[in-house]
């Protein structure tokens, strides 16, 4: 029997040269939803400020329409939220990824999982 | 209109927590097949020879069949070639993530295409 989950799909979504959407966005999106704001998001995912807002700003300028907005507030640490579209936009990725994952999975148990090993075996060389 | 080729989609195959087969194992198995060692192969690559061995060992040891053999030889640099079942199992990830590709390809088109600009607008801020 193969492992249980030996696939993983990743999907890219290039606006130019900038990734307009990935895995890593995505989740930052979700943290964004969850904390209320980018420095929030950022300290749950143990990322850099400055990461999480270039990655809001690559969101923001590779869309229509924009993915997260910033609450107006009176405190030094603005709020942001999830827009509608970037709600809409997230969901659309999400169901892709999951679309081709199990479109992969089928795949790949009727012509590569029987030759896959459950565990590798050891290496017991060194290179020359 | 959308760019030419906005996405990218990536499979990943896991034996345990090594990767079995990905698109970076699968260039060098084609590299392995056009210069007949996996030295030649990873000065094509500007991979270094002891990363391309360990890329090859992994690959051996995560299938049921040995995917490079070594060709015996009496120089110093022995050769290698991509063994039938690897060519099989090379043939059958490509067809695979192909399949998955075009697959994805459809979705975009239907569903996000139409959000995502042509190139990414500039970007005026800093963050703060």
């Amino acid at each position: 029997m193969a492992n249980a989950h030996p696939l993983k799909v990743k999907l890219q979504i290039f606006c130019g040269n900038e990734i307009a959407m990935g895995p890593g966005k995505a989740d930052l999106l979700d943290a964004i939803e969850a904390a209320g704001s980018i420095s929030a998001a950022a300290r749950n995912m143990g990322m850099s400020y400055r990461r999480a807002w270039m990655l809001v700003d690559t969101l923001n300028r590779c869309w229509a329409e924009p993915v997260v907005e910033t609450v107006a507030g009176g405190s030094h640490e603005k709020g942001a939220r999830v827009s509608e579209f970037g709600k809409r936009l997230l969901g659309s990725y999400r169901a892709l990824h999951d679309t081709i994952d199990a479109s992969a999975s089928i795949g790949f148990e009727s012509e590569l999982a029987i030759h896959l090993r459950e565990i590798p075996r050891p290496s017991h060389h060194k290179p020359a």
